[in-house]
């Protein structure tokens, strides 16, 4: 993008924002009074509202039509985007053209276009819909055209009649948990505007905290589904590497990494049952045509466990103590879990440093010697985000890539998964319970790291996020360690309300069991 | 191995090979008058034996014991390597003890210990067995300690029932297509002992030609499972990566490469039948518990197909003109196939450079700076072996890996990935028709590269061989090109009589469907 000098990005950026809102109908618009309390400084929450379940069941029986329900979810997503700043791209327009499509293919045929009939579906910028462009918020992708293809996964949902109406924000690189970039600025947490939702795809959480959407597609090469969700009080599903066609987007970097962690796509909705039929929907569809990368592996019909569960449980690192709204939210679980029978081991000094492992797993995503995306910042002359800075802890500074190097990093990551077998074969465990972050949604630009979730995406294990609890100083009180290093520090009066949560891990390709595992612990949770 | 001085290596590998001979009992000893002719230049065949077919079921149906099936199958592995050399490990006393154990389980419990109950299966040498070495060939291995665990497949393969009996004869490095090393020598070809047995498991398709085996384990990253099948006679399967236990076995190289081309463990054999029940019973085990690296995904129950088969075919490259016994083999084929009524689609104009993509798949397995097998034959003194030269063509020569050109090579291999999906979904392939290699077994150190067996590594596509036809210059004529520039020349009264072959390749991790294809097209061809 030789045309864009360092003086300009500013303001292609306010084009791009101001083009964005255009595309909000006038009478969708939020009066300025109430849009002008919506900043990042602001502690309030807007997510006072009712959810919407099997929504597909009732579109089959014609219940309502899609345009019906496609038009509530504009009107929903442009009340978010208003309020937190979440949207990226806005096709309400060529979405309700869509919409009639299904309602009509629904009235001449007689039957659904699919598991997906009418269904609308949110989704990440880096997913390429044809007509709409993905700069991924680097000022310097403004000048390329729209997209002329579809991402491989839109091509597979669109043949099952699915209905996508917008994209969202994410952080500048794509790595930080902070969905802040320069080009569409820094979507809120819809629970508490001056707190982060998470990252890399957060504007899908805030979106769907707002219930501007039902299910949410996000991409996870460290937690990216799963951080949005914690910090938005959403479910989420990171599947193995492989069930879902990932081609066709666009990356925030280089391709051709020779790192052995790969992103997966993973689904972030508002229940295990949602997200169960996204995933059965798409793979059980013949996804090697639609992309060549896909393994291709049918969903496995997994009968629902009656025997009990075996899980284990990590409560924490010594580097990252947990806040005591999630040590809570954590007990809580295992408590419940283990009063219904299902024995809990804990793993706490049994398995590899899971600091350690996070390091290594960074490494790997700083293989590419020609470091494109900070060329990618450079060719537009805009400043790197505050949030990268944070992930840059001192273990990663200063670290260089060699082809030699590799090799040996291979060799630590292959320890690391030898440990972690044997921990689960030994034990017997179905899965592990363990916080997704040591704490809630925290501060701005505060979150750094992400140790407990890109465990999974290093080890290949899948992994669901589901809300529990909330931070509640009173409750909270009796799980707080007087000589832990919060970090960020623990400021209760600051997090109060905000969602607290619990992570499950399943094992390697074992997508299905955890599936049913996940229903039996989101059940137990709700008694 | 500091202690081995140069010299010395020739004694090591002499008393080794000593040490195997007097393992054979001296009744089971061919006279020295028959031995003493069994040498690589001359160009006579010892295969003349009758085949076994479901050993398994009359085990089962006690019909024999194990105890009498392993020692028939010790004494013609025994017979087998006194013709041609093909083993490295012999452990038939601690064979004959396990097959004991096998007969007093069934007579114990009334039932067999799994589908391949007290069935003898052979092995390449690495593949690890307790109590025996694991030195594929490099003389400074032999210091190493009898291996104290077994490999995962060995694990596995226990669990079910089977029996092993000996480890087989394989490259220096592995990387060649001749069984040739200085610790072990060189196994020659059944069919012809002028010519190669293949590689890298080419003790395993000597062994089992003699019928020395019913049941070889090889593994595969550049053909090693099938070049030996095309060689010998005999049937293969290489099947998608992660569907088969790997780990536990001895690498050549250094552990840990970036390379995305992974190596896969495929049986060898004498019909699709005993290799689908070998693939079958390990993929429904329950893989992931033997193996972290394992994608543990069970063998997925497909119907014989009633509707035609939608066939590619490949009749080699300009690099590599097919030998007339291979190109008549490979048009009776398409045209037994096409008589049934299943279409055959040319794709010569239609794929990625085969050569190409060879030459980047060598590359590959080229990452290591280090060049760790050549530091192991450094530190015995020994001499590299001359086939390993002839892999060592001019677009590799010279090559020097890095860390950013491996970025640039995997995208390379993106697009050769890509190109290839779009001929098999746009032509709605079922699998392709195409030569294992441009000729049959060819003269000992005269292999050189294999671009038509690597391919499907690259791809990731499982790919079976089956034997077809036999090298018979009379028939052969008509497919003589005379202005080709075969390599190595064709020599059709040296061939004569050598067995020719198939390759079908299917699709990626579409192995249960290629397994029924396999079958389709084996009885086609024995019409």
């Amino acid at each position: 993008m030789p045309e864009v000098s360092a003086a300009d990005w500013q303001g292609l950026a306010a084009s791009k924002r101001e083009d964005n809102l255009r595309k909000i109908p006038e009478k969708w618009r939020l009066p300025q009074s109430l849009t002008e309390r919506f900043t990042e400084a602001s502690a309030i929450s807007v997510t006072d509202l009712t959810s919407i379940a099997a929504l597909v069941e009732l579109m089959r029986k014609r219940a309502v039509t899609s345009v019906e329900v496609v038009t509530a979810f504009c009107k929903r997503a442009a009340i978010a985007q208003q309020c937190v700043n979440c949207l990226t791209e806005v096709f309400f327009k060529e979405a309700i053209a869509r919409a009639e499509e299904c309602d009509e293919y629904l009235e001449y045929n007689g039957r659904p276009m699919g598991p997906l009939h009418g269904l609308p579906i949110s989704l990440k910028d880096s997913f390429n819909v044809k007509g709409t462009q993905a700069t991924i918020g680097y000022i310097s992708f403004l000048s390329r055209p729209p997209a002329t293809s579809n991402s491989n996964l839109v091509n597979l949902l669109y043949s099952h009649g699915a209905v996508f109406y917008c994209k969202t924000n994410l952080p500048q690189t794509m790595m930080t948990a902070d969905s802040h970039n320069n080009l569409f600025g820094r979507t809120l947490n819809p629970h508490n505007l001056s707190m982060t939702a998470g990252g890399s795809t957060g504007g899908e959480g805030a979106l769907l905290a707002m219930r501007g959407s039902i299910l949410g597609l996000a991409t996870d090469v460290a937690g990216s589904c799963r951080i949005p969700a914690l910090c938005c009080g959403l479910a989420s599903f990171k599947p193995s590497v492989g069930r879902v066609p990932f081609g066709g987007g666009v990356p925030p970097g280089r391709l051709g990494s020779p790192g052995p962690i790969l992103p997966v796509i993973g689904p972030m909705g508002h229940s295990i049952r949602d997200i169960e039929l996204t995933m059965k929907t798409i793979c059980n569809s013949d996804t090697w045509t639609f992309d060549e990368n896909v393994l291709g592996v049918p969903w496995r019909a997994v009968q629902p466990y009656t025997r009990p569960l075996r899980f284990g449980l990590i409560r924490g690192i010594p580097k990252r103590p947990l806040h005591p709204p999630i040590a809570r939210a954590l007990h809580s679980c295992a408590t419940k879990l283990k009063a219904k029978g299902h024995p809990v081991v804990l793993l706490d000094d049994k398995v590899p440093d899971i600091w350690d492992s996070a390091i290594l797993a960074w490494k790997f995503f700083l293989l590419d010697p020609k470091k494109t995306p900070i060329s990618y910042l450079k060719q537009a002359g805009e400043p790197v985000v505050p949030s990268l800075g944070t992930t840059m802890v001192e273990e990663i500074r200063g670290f260089e890539p060699s082809l030699d190097g590799l090799w040996d990093m291979n060799l630590e990551r292959f320890k690391v998964l030898h440990a972690w077998h044997k921990v689960m074969v030994e034990n017997e465990l179905d899965a592990v319970l363990m916080p997704g972050n040591s704490a809630t949604a925290v501060k701005h630009d505060t979150y750094g790291l992400a140790p407990f979730t890109v465990l999974q995406n290093m080890l290949n294990y899948p992994s669901g996020i589901l809300p529990h609890l909330r931070a509640e100083e009173e409750l909270d009180r009796s799980f707080v360690k007087e000589d832990a290093a919060y970090e960020p520090p623990y400021e209760p009066k600051v997090l109060e309300g905000l969602p607290a949560h619990v992570q499950v891990m399943g094992k390697a390709m074992k997508d299905e069991e955890l599936m049913e595992i996940l229903k039996v612990v989101e059940k137990t949770l709700a008694e």
